[in-house]
């Protein structure tokens, strides 16, 4: 099927992914004066004794913002505002149909980091969390660190932990595979934007040790070619100091991955690769090498971000249950127990059938969200950040 | 039965009044590559293109945000944004009881006028409308002149257009009943705060031209006693210079209109007006006066905001009504002929049956909303402000 064409005429039949409805009849002077005035005095008064009340009272308790500035939608750049909203629709329905979560979707008319804060800490007493989406390296880290401070509902960038946690997960599965530590791999990333920065500060809270991270200009380090997040990443990573580009990382290593773009790793890279080499190849829609020529080349374990390959690699794997479990903790945040838990509970619903060409359960196994957003809840209480 | 105690029971059931679903079903990997990556491409690239598409292809077209920042809830006053929320929810249920439109409640963490307007328009492109809500006056006016003039959706302040569009249909019917004309009738507002100001500027909009407006220092003037939307008002209004207190403007009145406080209007008052008067006393829940002490005083006709006594005036008549029909017209503005509009589809309504006891639809009839929507579309397209 030509899913391109087939969605953009499935778009203009839906007009609109979402629905906003009463879940309350108002139908007569009774209902009405009990949803609306002059019943509705009352919890307003309740919840200005003790705002904790808003979480059960009004539908906060289940309501996630999706918010982007427009700025990095799926692989298709600066689209801008509007034009993001059809992914920020397809998110929150996915929120609804995956965890029963209400999400709302939000585009902002500016791309200016100070004013994104100011609008998102301003809007954010409307809701129980906020996931950013799509907004481009390095303004997301800024973004994100000043929110997090900032207001009292968890905030995450789905495309950095939420690609992390997948990620992590299925690397620890591919790992067991071919019997090898996560601490003495060597790891190679490709791509140090969003997904990249995070995928490897998470493999650091994981355990990983031999880090090295390319972006376009080559392995990044801390000189003044990278920007502020690469050179603070630099300082943490590449242990042995290796140097030069990504052809130089790869030889030797165990493990590849790539959130850059399509046709970035050769096979001849891969042959420089140590054996049970593990390639992970992100980019979309076309990944860094294809499946069969990375085999071809070599490689034991092959992941990608597509659903019509083995080991699919898929952020809805863990956003619907990260948020399902802080919600039902109300968790002030989601911090790196949280989501080294979500990643456990992802890789433990692999057991006996785990295998190179299954790493990671599928996007529709119905164990996925119970079990991640259960493991989030307890982290979340364990670490101190429930309120509940 | 007691509203305020069982309002507050019914919200602990019901854990927020509103929810939202997602309108299509994504439970396999085709529906998943349509609703959402790699499909969603499509729709996003044709609004990028054609950021008009916006309202084609996502459900921008029949989304209303519904915003507060907390400062003049209800008659409670300014209790914050979080206790704010449960008015804003009913406020959303009704827009998608009576109109069908998908609503968002939004509180604000700010009460800066400027931060105000800057968060709003931040967020505006994801909505087909703004519905302004219980912000406190003066500054209500400042946020919404300024969202109007930035905004490319309608923006409109209910506290203050949608109180003066159903005022001012039941203000026509009641003179239409005892056979006054509006441009010779002397009216009296007491109340100078969003409500009372934007029925006063209404009212010089339908043909009144006998107008005297009082707040709590008495009636308003140029003087600094008042703020500037006062200033602004008094230079337009009191042309025979009226002086003193309410009990001044009220001798030889033929209307009184109060949004003020219970017990502001007094029986004595009453008996000064002129003959066949008519008091609309809309404080909540208790009136400037009761209905059965104005009949006494000689008013010929009572109005009131409650739903226990004849010819109740509800906001509920107008604004579900109004966005219908500015977003069916693509409205880029909600202005004066699309108000005009719905005040005299709402009067029109009530036809052979007007009487002294009934002045106008009641919230329930189900002609209010289609027939509003109808004369607000028709007027937005006459005025040049839709988009269609």
């Amino acid at each position: 099927m030509d899913y391109m064409q087939e969605s953009l005429k499935k778009h203009y039949e839906w007009k609109g992914k979402l629905r906003v409805s009463s879940a309350v009849r108002i139908d007569d002077k009774e209902s009405l004066s009990l949803a609306y005035t002059p019943g509705v005095a009352q919890p307003c008064l309740a919840i200005k004794d003790d705002p904790n009340l808003s979480y059960a009272l009004t539908r906060r308790w289940n309501t996630v913002a999706v918010i982007t500035d427009g700025s990095a939608i799926l692989g298709l750049g600066n689209i801008g505002p509007e034009a993001g909203m059809p992914v920020m629709e397809g998110k929150c329905a996915l929120f609804s149909e995956f965890a029963g979560i209400d999400a709302i979707p939000i585009v902002l008319s500016t791309q200016n980091t100070d004013e994104i804060v100011d609008t998102v800490f301003n809007i954010s007493k409307s809701f129980g969390g906020i996931n950013l989406e799509d907004i481009s390296a390095p303004r997301c880290f800024e973004v994100e660190r000043k929110l997090k401070e900032i207001c009292d509902v968890p905030v995450f960038h789905d495309d950095q932990h939420g690609t992390a946690v997948v990620l992590v997960a299925a690397l620890k599965n591919a790992l067991k595979v071919v019997k090898k530590d996560i601490s003495s791999a060597r790891i190679v990333i490709n791509g140090a934007g969003s997904a990249g920065c995070a995928i490897a500060n998470f493999l650091l809270a994981n355990g990983a040790k031999d880090l090295v991270v390319c972006d376009r200009l080559g392995i990044i380090d801390e000189s003044e070619k990278f920007n502020k997040a690469q050179n603070e990443l630099a300082s943490k990573t590449n242990p042995r100091g290796v140097k030069g580009a990504l052809a130089d990382a790869t030889i030797g290593a165990d493990v590849f991955i790539g959130v850059s773009v399509k046709g970035a790793l050769s096979k001849a890279m891969v042959q420089t690769m140590n054996k049970d080499a593990i390639v992970f190849a992100m980019a979309n829609p076309t990944p860094e090498i294809m499946p069969n020529e990375a085999y071809e080349a070599g490689a034991r374990i092959v992941a990608t971000g597509r659903s019509d390959f083995d080991n699919q690699i898929n952020n809805v794997l863990a956003f619907p249950g990260i948020f399902r479990g802080a919600l039902d903790a109300r968790a002030k945040d989601i911090n790196e127990a949280m989501k080294i838990a979500a990643t456990d509970a992802l890789a433990s619903l692999v057991g006996d059938d785990l295998s190179d060409k299954y790493i990671l359960p599928k996007p529709f196994d119905k164990r996925v969200v119970p079990a991640v957003a259960e493991a989030v809840k307890r982290a979340a209480i364990e670490s101190g950040v429930s309120k509940l």
